[in-house]
């Protein structure tokens, strides 16, 4: 029951075609080609009964995507050929991946196994966020990013645009705003147009976001009448929270903002406006008397009240060009009209909240890829969890989510690596129903798409041993590279507090390379689960676990040298310390374990004490196998309770010895 | 005497200054900020001398990128300051290039050694070639070739932009000409303006080719009637020599070409224009009794002569919109007019001969990366070789020369590592003196520029765990790398001969990840080297070697299974069982040599015969390690022989036995 792709290969279209499913057909057999290696015919089947793949879509779908497009499709694969239905195109693009991902081969050569799959999404909003304002990102690095969310089915990139940082769209009614805010990197009008084609060619949104009142540094440097408090300003170089906010009481700033957005409007079709709406602390509004006067006169109790009536006015002006504002969490207000959208960073009470309110919400909070969690804890975090608490009609209301990339610490050569494969489990989490949790399952499919989503020029894999031979300015990087394996970056918000930087510094150093979710952690951790889960064979099962810790052992050897020729290493020096210890620990570890001898309870103190300092960031990244490590030292050393006990039970003697120890799981 | 690169680094323009150089200026501290992890100011130094760098321009130069360019710069460095003069901004730009190379480190920081330079090239031609007509190259690469030429001081991007297999450029005159001959594949003017200035901005020429009256099919896909011969005509999809042709006798053929050309010429503002004019074998010609007519009534004693007439037309063309003329050797033949530029493909004489003529000439023989051959087969090609015979006047018709990078098995994927890093040492070889010529210090030194090569966005090393977890489908690509590692794609034109293939086949094999001038060739045969030169102490030596054997004999284990499930691989197959034959090998004969007793002749013949036939390509690869390995294994079966001569004597005597029985070397 296996349909075999071979040199025969052959589409089919049948009832509706246009040239957008069409490139979508021609960019599949691309992909499957190159896995192939095969060529197939250009020329479409004469016969659709004679098609490998036959593809029936009914209509075209919306004109501009939409957020109720119908994106369902139901691909039946028998030994003869496989049948896609769609209602739409956007619908046999999804059938398309799915497609791309069933291929696998036997001794035989390649096939699509029989399936019969019936799909549609769970969610209508499924995004992912990136910030071109603190870092500009290239046209090219927006469009593989587009290519990346195609394949796993996200269906919304919300653009982040403007930023304290930055300004990165061209305006011709006010040039001053990319002129002068943006270092020269920005977008021109024509990228622009090129960017929401292009991903409107694979089914996606773009919804752009215009932050405002605040994070609007930017729009100052060269429009500083605009603002709240008095110039001069300078485009934002530090990371955090400014002060800066536009003046919601000037008829003069709201006559400018309808300008702007009018012709905004003519960039990005979508049916969707984000203007942002967070963040503003309103100390520039406190300090200014004729702000304060404003509030006293209208009679409005606090900041917020006074961020409400900015967001109405900017509401009517969104309204008056068709478009439905988005924002988030904060522009929930008492009395704001039902026909905003409520996006929630703050967590998911404020979602609840905002679904029984009746506004449309999208989640955010648990999403975050900047702060370089694993992709098991976005995995788990559900936008309408079955104890949600809301009655139906609420539910309705919760549209989806996305995932954020917040560009603090990512440009070009790096952003792949934090957006990928990481945020593929987020997009699952908004296609799939509720019930799929499996994170074993889940990384276990997240090896496989990691590869096919670098077939499409991500280079969240490649980036790393470039980055390394630059590091080290030399094409020896083994001992860099064995260091590398298992650290990963400091989480949340530690980066930039130790090792002060600014949007201008590069991102070239150890932890612009170390990657989230480090596949070393869960590597190593089943390596010495391996070895204790059989209990009495360590001689057995210690073997590659002595050859990783030798590997750790050497780096010491060889580090001092290398960072002699890259001072820009010199911070990981203690890194490189503590590693040789690591494996030379690992090594005197095994040896009690395979001796059957248990060390003594002051070596056992010793190292797990050890262990806590080592477990300290140090240049801004941190070890992943400690808490391994540690089971590990708690096994040898209760090795003679323990020798009584059935393996199933020692195991989880050491595990709950261990977690005593452990500190907080990350993500927590 | 060393210039400290700290995070004080400043630099000051005097004299001259525009935007071009400071944008130059700015790319520069970005890759030096890269790679040493400071973040510089911003701001220029209020007082020069008080820069870390001083840049003395005195000119703009040419508004268009020109042969008469002054190139040149002084650098001197001292322990205060950096002083960069150059007449031109492009001598800046060079001299800039320069100063990143120079960036060196000790364990008290980076720094810039004290140095004083007076630069400028030998030739002022210093071409690239790249082929978008036989498989298109999207405008991203096309501009990180530029960066990378503009690193290692190439001048000329020589553009192929049609061919048999595609015709690439937007004509707005003559749209069937890239609406049916280019697959959708094709620049538009726009893309060509934005090449042609990025070029501009590294100082770079870009001279297109339209080749012709040969090598047109995609042209008469759309016009028919420029043929020679009846269509209809379908794009070439097969590589070699085509039939087709221009009709040569026809006035709305030199009407079309004069239309277009002019057309062109918007576009490309070099002084110089190539027609190709190449491998033109005449069948058409020969086959139509109205261009055998058209010869008889002109008096053409053969198909050179009527090229030759095609050419003046052409050349008249080109005259009247301001152009000079380039082509292949072909076009020289009697009576042309002494303004046209020679570009010799097809050897040294021709070279010569065309120079002694009165023509500049530029060199192509020699330089083709297309044929696979290492670096050091193109370096100690020289232009104008100390024996070339050519008096002064007649040498300074050598104007330089361009490697060549034809288009039938690159695409995006794979094209930077046939490139890079191997056309450095071509552009070494224009730029400096002819009596650079030591090849093993170009190799390290060709290692350090390929590190600096990969910061400009290249993927000449990145590109090949990428493709080899697409052809594992895995993450698990060890046994595929071991195998890659000694492996190189056949030469010359071996290719597509055993695996047939067209242009749209996928480029995704094994060949395609392998690489020319395999790392592993000249580190093998140091490996094996470095053992033979300490005669009497194998066992001490005999380590690493042993180890890499084991590792090939290990290959075999893993490969069934990883083929079963990447069908792609099945052609590896006997690639895999050579290598672990190799490797066996390998291992017994360390063991002879550490043992002290040398093999039986028979083992010796069986071991050697074997040798011969693992030499031949298998999926068009072959092993670089062969030739080492056969010296080792004649040291292993002279031992007894051997043992009586001194070191010295003792080496060069496997040298002679391996010599006689290795085949020639390549790129003879």
């Amino acid at each position: 029951g296996l349909l075999p792709i071979d040199p025969s290969f052959k589409v089919a279209v049948k009832d509706y075609t246009d040239a957008r499913l069409e490139a979508a057909i021609s960019r599949m057999l691309r992909r499957l080609e190159g896995r192939t290696g095969l060529e197939f015919t250009r020329d479409p089947a004469d016969d659709s009964t004679q098609a490998t793949l036959l593809v029936q879509c009914q209509n075209a779908g919306k004109t501009i995507p939409s957020v109720d497009e119908d994106e369902s499709y139901s691909l039946q694969v028998s030994a003869n050929q496989a049948v896609l239905n769609s209602p739409t195109v956007v619908g046999a693009l999804r059938g398309m991946e799915t497609f791309l991902q069933l291929l696998d081969a036997d001794s035989k050569g390649y096939h699509i196994p029989q399936v019969n799959i019936q799909d549609k999404p769970r969610f209508v909003w499924r995004g992912l966020l990136i910030d071109s304002g603190r870092h500009f990102l290239p046209v090219e690095a927006v469009k593989r990013t587009l290519d990346g969310m195609a394949a796993v089915k996200f269906n919304v990139l919300h653009w982040h645009l403007t930023e304290d940082q930055g300004f990165r769209v061209e305006s011709r009614k006010f040039p001053k705003l990319h002129q002068m805010g943006s270092d020269g990197l920005y977008y021109t009008q024509d990228q622009m147009h090129e960017v929401v084609a292009y991903a409107r060619e694979r089914g996606i949104r773009v919804v752009p976001e215009f932050d405002m009142p605040g994070h609007t540094t930017s729009w100052f440097v060269g429009y500083p009448e605009l603002a709240s408090g008095p110039g001069p300003f300078q485009i934002g170089r530090k990371a955090g929270i400014y002060d800066n906010a536009m003046d919601p009481t000037r008829e003069e700033v709201y006559r400018f903002i309808e300008s702007f957005i009018g012709e905004m409007t003519t960039l990005f079709p979508d049916a969707y406006f984000h203007i942002g709406g967070d963040e503003n602390n309103g100390k520039q509004w406190d300090a200014n008397p004729k702000i304060q006067a404003f509030k006293k006169e209208k009679g409005f109790k606090d900041n917020h009240a006074l961020q409400t009536y900015f967001n109405r006015r900017v509401l009517q002006i969104l309204t008056k060009f068709g478009k439905k504002m988005v924002g988030w969490d904060e522009i929930l207000q008492p009395d704001l009209p039902k026909d905003i959208v409520v996006q929630s960073w703050r967590g998911r009470d404020s979602l609840i909240q905002s679904a029984k309110l009746g506004y449309d919400s999208i989640l955010s909070k648990g999403y975050y890829l900047d702060l370089m969690f694993p992709a098991a804890d976005h995995y788990l975090v559900d936008p309408l969890p079955a104890d949600s608490g809301l009655d139906d009609s609420q539910a309705k209301h919760i549209m989806g989510g996305e995932a954020c990339m917040w560009g603090e610490w990512v440009g070009p050569e790096t952003i792949d690596s934090r957006i990928w494969p990481r945020s593929a489990v987020v997009a699952e989490r908004f296609w799939s129903p509720r019930t799929v949790t499996d994170v074993d399952d889940m990384y276990r499919r997240l090896s496989a798409i990691s590869i096919q989503l670098e077939e499409l020029g991500l280079t969240h894999e490649t980036y790393v041993t470039k980055m390394l031979r630059r590091l080290a300015r030399s094409n020896d990087v083994e001992s860099l590279q064995t260091l590398l394996n298992v650290v990963e970056p400091v989480k949340k918000y530690e980066r930039g507090k130790e090792h002060p930087s600014t949007m201008l510094t590069p991102l070239t150093r150890l932890i612009d390379t170390a990657r989230p979710d480090a596949p070393a952690r869960r590597k190593f951790a089943a390596m010495v689960d391996h070895l204790l889960s059989d209990t009495w064979n360590f001689q057995e099962h210690s073997g590659s676990l002595s050859l990783l810790f030798k590997q750790w052992h050497n780096v010491h050897s060889v580090s001092a040298s290398m960072i002699d020729q890259s001072p820009i290493l010199r911070e990981a020096e203690p890194l490189f310390k503590d590693l040789a210890k690591l494996g030379a620990i690992g090594l005197e570890t095994i040896n009690y374990l395979v001796a059957g001898v248990p060390p003594s309870p002051e070596w056992r103190n010793e190292q797990l004490q050890w262990l806590e300092q080592a477990e300290n960031p140090k240049a801004e990244v941190e070890f992943v196998v400690i808490s391994s490590l540690r089971q590990l030292i708690i096994a040898a050393a209760e090795l003679s309770q323990l020798k009584n006990l059935s393996p199933a039970d020692w195991k989880s003697q050491i595990e709950t010895t261990a977690t005593k120890l452990n500190r907080k799981p990350v993500g927590d």
